[in-house]
């Protein structure tokens, strides 16, 4: 309902511009999660495209509206919450403007503003038509969210679940990189429990349904899974949840020791 | 899915019209929410839009299904069942046609006849492309459903919640421009229960994380709140359920008072 | 935000090409249910479109990337695990190509390879922008699942529930047109459970808010339901139960005996 009064704005101000949701299901207040999906969303979007974030549970309050024009081309408009900041750091040479919102102040407005709809999303259609952003704003530094980082040593890494996506897998920091790539399973120790070796796998099918394990997520990162079942449910972790990961360089699988990690009773839902 | 169908129809019958969801997360059968919020979202888009809503607990039935053109030039197209007529009134001028199912009739059709896919979708395709209603249907008086009103005497409002957003933000029907501007304080009284003071705001983070209170919501009504968490399931409260606000002209805030609402326990979900 | 990951590969092989959101609510791991939905969805949709379906839990593992195309123009892509194939039958002359990775390989890609991303995507809007399908991969047969088919003796057919859909309404596949034209009643069986007597109507109107009975689903097929309520809850039915429907040519309707199927407890969500 409130991305539909945000669309609705973006088309009465830029009628002719394709609008793409990318998506509805980000975790609601909460800001770096939301950020590193968002970076990895928006970083497979065409260069030049402006991206519109409404991640803000601030909405109202004291925080700026601002738009990161980046060095490619795209601009990334919402709230000087952090959320843009990641990505803005990954399309690279980021200059942000903070948003004047008497320039957007709109004839015909429902209630109590809802920048979504009353600033980003006018500021947005303009800047998909070809506004400067110094028109629209003045320069202003942005607040810099950095995402946690995952850290390593030798064949162990410490990091934590950034990201519980749809399916519950738990999308972790640790770059998928590096695993040694002779690898074949992974000690993975959860919230600072006892650590179960699973396997380190290429495709969920190679796990084998209902098979907990770890493989490269699409994020870039290490990614711990059941196939067909939910990671999160199984191995009670959420967003949050400290992770370690120990490897070797490979050697034989033993498949008597996959999944020992116990089945925990499930939480309700 | 269903949703699937009324867009193929849609570009089947009209294929280079831009296509825009507003929402698939209505409730399903409760057509006077439907219509609230309907008329929120419509409202932001450009003059000239033609929408669809496909909230149809009657599908099939004898209710008859209209498209309602509304002075400023936007078409609503649906079910005659009162989910369009708050937001035509809103627009103003409203005219309604009852469709003529023969018009409609498709060399393919899968099924029982779907009006959403069958007839509203199609319906809404001519116009969009310019065909003049009077082509399309006859005339016709509409079902002209009122939402209800909140009543309102000296500081004190009676009224209702008219939606609970997925945020579990209580919507109510009382204006926020009743409130005294100059008011710290509302007393809440939800479903009869006891009221309690809590504070009036201009945004969430004023009133902190986790924290009851009310401000104005982007419907323009007041919004009963828990800044980060769901108002719905602290106060037990839904759509329907009885609202009494009383503000007074301002004063000091006697902060120890805040969120003298009980943490009534959570109900299940 | 998997599917923002595929729109966005999309988009930035085809930035003119309009997009539209099927659904993203299929089963998430029920290729079979998923290819009954895709199959009822995508026929409504004009010839020549390219549909891309990514319902794949055997992502990254043995099986090809296909594009099929069709007898009126469409092309489906997606995985060869069967989610194409009753579709592709339904719009006829299917000719299935397997797609070869290496001619999509891009020059930006975050993380492991996620198929949708960074195989099905750009094909497709290759394709779309009128590619040949012989220049993007070779000729192959494909996985060609065959959905569970109804039988029918006499006036008494057997079934199963192939789909649930958002309401809890129960899609069987028993071809809605089996049932005598006349038939006022059916009796209804589920998974092997004591059969029940209950209206077949033409609208959930006609059955009344909170009773169950049947109609014709849009798919085509005999619906259980319960009007404005979940048959699926109230009578613990999910996909794949098993059904025996049995018809006469109608008759009195004893309305004393609507709704003898028992009001089951409710299973826990």
């Amino acid at each position: 309902m409130y991305a539909a009064q945000v669309k609705g704005a973006l088309l009465r101000a830029a009628p002719t511009v394709p609008l793409v949701d990318l998506t509805h299901d980000l975790p609601r207040h909460r800001v770096p999660e939301a950020a590193f999906v968002f970076r990895a969303m928006a970083s497979s979007f065409p260069p030049g495209t402006t991206h519109v974030a409404v991640v803000d549970p601030g909405v109202g309050g004291s925080r700026a509206a601002i738009a990161i024009r980046c060095g490619e081309g795209s601009v990334l408009v919402g709230p000087d919450n952090g959320v843009l900041a990641p990505l803005a750091r990954a399309l690279g040479s980021p200059e942000a403007f903070r948003l004047d919102p008497r320039t957007f102040s709109t004839e015909r407005r429902v209630g109590t503003t809802f920048d979504g709809r009353d600033l980003f999303a006018p500021a947005a259609a303009r800047i998909a038509l070809g506004a400067p952003l110094g028109r629209l704003g003045t320069r202003t530094p942005f607040h810099d969210l950095h995402l946690p980082e995952a850290t390593r040593s030798g064949s162990h890494a410490r990091g934590e679940v950034v990201h519980v996506d749809h399916f519950g897998n738990l999308i972790s920091n640790v770059p998928s990189e590096w695993i040694a790539p002779s690898a074949l399973r992974l000690s993975v120790a959860i919230g600072g429990r006892r650590s179960s070796r699973v396997p380190w796998v290429r495709s969920y099918e190679a796990l084998g349904r209902g098979r907990l394990g770890t493989l490269g997520s699409s994020f870039g990162t290490v990614e711990v899974a059941v196939a067909e079942g939910s990671a999160s449910v199984r191995l009670r972790a959420r967003t949050g949840s400290r992770l370690e990961f120990q490897w070797d360089g490979g050697g034989v699988a033993a498949t008597d020791t996959v999944n020992s990690v116990p089945n925990l009773p499930r939480r309700r839902r």
